[in-house]
């Protein structure tokens, strides 16, 4: 599907609810509609906002640091200029436009700016609606050409891993290796790191989230590599727990019961399957493995333009998989003071099964 | 000032407006008032929010996943974590704590979410208050502390610029330059990059929001290099342009106008002058010498723990300028097909004058 039949369908969507316009601030929903790639500084510094009206061609809204990016990446869609700001321009264009009703992302408009927008709307007589998740919906589910970059994704991002984890000895500190990452991704042809990259090593590798630090890897310990890239758009993400040195028995047999969890998710995933057993199907390994308390976050979540979207594979999320989603798998052990193992691989749903995308097999089957 | 004492300033304007908390989700005015350093993977991914009752000790709501970084780094607060996110955890709180009246920050609550949280309160009888700009307002006057870290930050950033100016040859890429400057940095002790490195080779400096790009530095043509670091939280920003090669008669000519309108805004720089008055100093010697319509942006932004804060240096702004304000003061002529030259120092605002905080003189007076 191409830009201008995802436009289509939203603005089938707007005919239905007989709304005239909608505006799009959010920026992976800007690109997924428009090609536009500008990331916003913060969502106080937009860099733009699309408003698509349901009979008529969308309109790019920008200011002019972003002029030439946007005539270079966009088709069939009028760019307008704000000297100063989005608001004062739309004053101007939905009365000249006919557009007597709006919608707009209630999931990514700040409430001041929402105020605002309310006023200004009141005093023109157009009905303002607010709309959540729209085009998020439509992300969900992935077509062969968005499939195909996501490949390309997850396929760098294990080159950039494999080239760096073959350099890793105990004196690098995390910091090294996480730099090492990030430069190499971007030498490469990445967009950047999709998140920032997570290299934990020893006791460390128990914080989900820890950042790389000025720590020097620990011989004999569990060392946590999370990391992804952005390739044309689209992201990966994979975590890989190994030990440099050799492994304890201890360490041997949660990263076995991580890695049987795992697979049993894999195997469970399919079109129709909810997302709330392909969670359990994971968690009742690791619980049966008596670990059940130290696997506290949830199995996945998806990944495209975002690293991470809907669907989550959660323990409440009754959503059902279908066919075309993109999710990380990746059920985790962590034992505060002692270490943790996540195994993260990322899969399309299929009708009947689902395809790993990742090929990398470090440290997996051990 | 330290963080107890920020709060007692926030909770005697609470007893003042008589509301009896506020919640502050805005990543940096959180670190402000906590020194809790997190920062918002994004919006809608929150790491933590700090609510201050008017009367008792602040509490840090947030997840399992910082909960060592903020027992780490916070004092004196108490350190809650929610489950399911913060709404829950406060419909409990609230009522525990006899809230009955709740400000939160409109310029960082997203629609959707003020729209729940006004049920919420609804339904427990709290009046909820959207306020702006409150702790942004402490924070554009910096204490003694605070310039020092700032100055800090500036001169790590002036190291690494001379470091890497030095290698380059026109053989060398942007991406090339801009890897090793954020590489240099975070090797330094910087948090990261305070922005997306810009460097820009001939034609390409004349895109004022030109990202590095694969393409081989141009011999004698011009080269924008717009960098800043993070340094303890706080940010510098900076940009010198220069010729790899020899200048040509029309480069040195616009160079010098731009350096010359910026030598004069930061002589006219002091406690008391209005921000658009140092803009228009700076922006009358360009349009004096022909370029005017060239110099598209305005001419400074407030630095600090964000590195694009209040007051702005721009044309509109009437705001009077204070001792311990912290701003950039960066003019720029931009010819497109030709390139641009801007040139961009840090000052701090004295009562009688200023203090520029770069030492770098690289291609500044030529």
């Amino acid at each position: 599907m191409n830009y201008s039949e995802r436009i289509k369908k939203i603005q089938k969507k707007l005919r239905r609810k007989k709304i005239d316009a909608i505006l799009i601030t959010q920026p992976h929903n800007r690109r997924y509609l428009s090609g536009y790639s500008a990331s916003d500084h913060d969502i106080g510094e937009s860099s733009g906002a699309l408003l698509i009206p349901a009979r008529r061609k969308p309109i790019l809204l920008t200011d002019f640091r972003f002029q030439i990016l946007a005539q270079q990446e966009t088709k069939g869609m009028e760019i307008l200029l704000y000297p100063r700001g989005i608001l004062p321009l739309l004053k101007k264009l939905l009365p000249d436009l006919d557009i007597t009703s709006l919608a707009f992302e209630s999931h990514y408009t700040l409430h001041s700016v929402a105020k605002t927008l309310k006023r200004m709307c009141r005093k023109l007589s157009i009905s303002l609606h607010p709309t959540s998740d729209i085009v998020e919906k439509m992300r969900q589910v992935k077509d062969k050409k968005e499939i195909e970059i996501i490949r390309r994704s997850v396929l760098l991002n294990e080159k950039v891993f494999k080239k760096i984890h073959k350099t890793i000895y105990p004196g690098h500190t995390e910091i090294d290796i996480a730099l090492a990452l990030e430069t190499t991704m971007r030498r490469r042809g990445a967009e950047g790191p999709s998140f920032e990259t997570i290299v934990a090593t020893g006791a460390r590798s128990a914080l989900p989230h820890a950042v790389a630090g000025s720590v020097k890897i620990i011989k004999n310990k569990a060392l946590m590599i999370d990391m992804g890239l952005i390739l044309d758009g689209y992201c990966s993400d994979m975590t890989r727990t190994f030990v440099v040195g050799s492994a304890s028995k201890k360490y041997l047999k949660i990263h076995r019961l991580v890695r049987k969890a795992q697979l049993a998710a894999i195997k469970k995933i399919r079109a129709g399957v909810s997302a709330a057993s392909v969670d359990k199907t994971a968690r009742d390994i690791i619980v049966n493995g008596g670990y059940g308390k130290h696997f506290g976050h949830a199995l996945g979540h998806g990944v495209g333009l975002a690293v991470h979207e809907s669907p989550r594979l959660a323990m409440r999320n009754r959503k059902i998989l279908k066919a075309g989603m993109v999710v990380t798998v990746e059920p985790g052990i962590y034992l505060p003071d002692w270490g943790g193992v996540r195994l993260e691989n990322m899969v399309v749903v299929r009708e009947n099964d689902c395809e790993v995308l990742n090929r990398d097999t470090t440290w997996l089957d051990i």
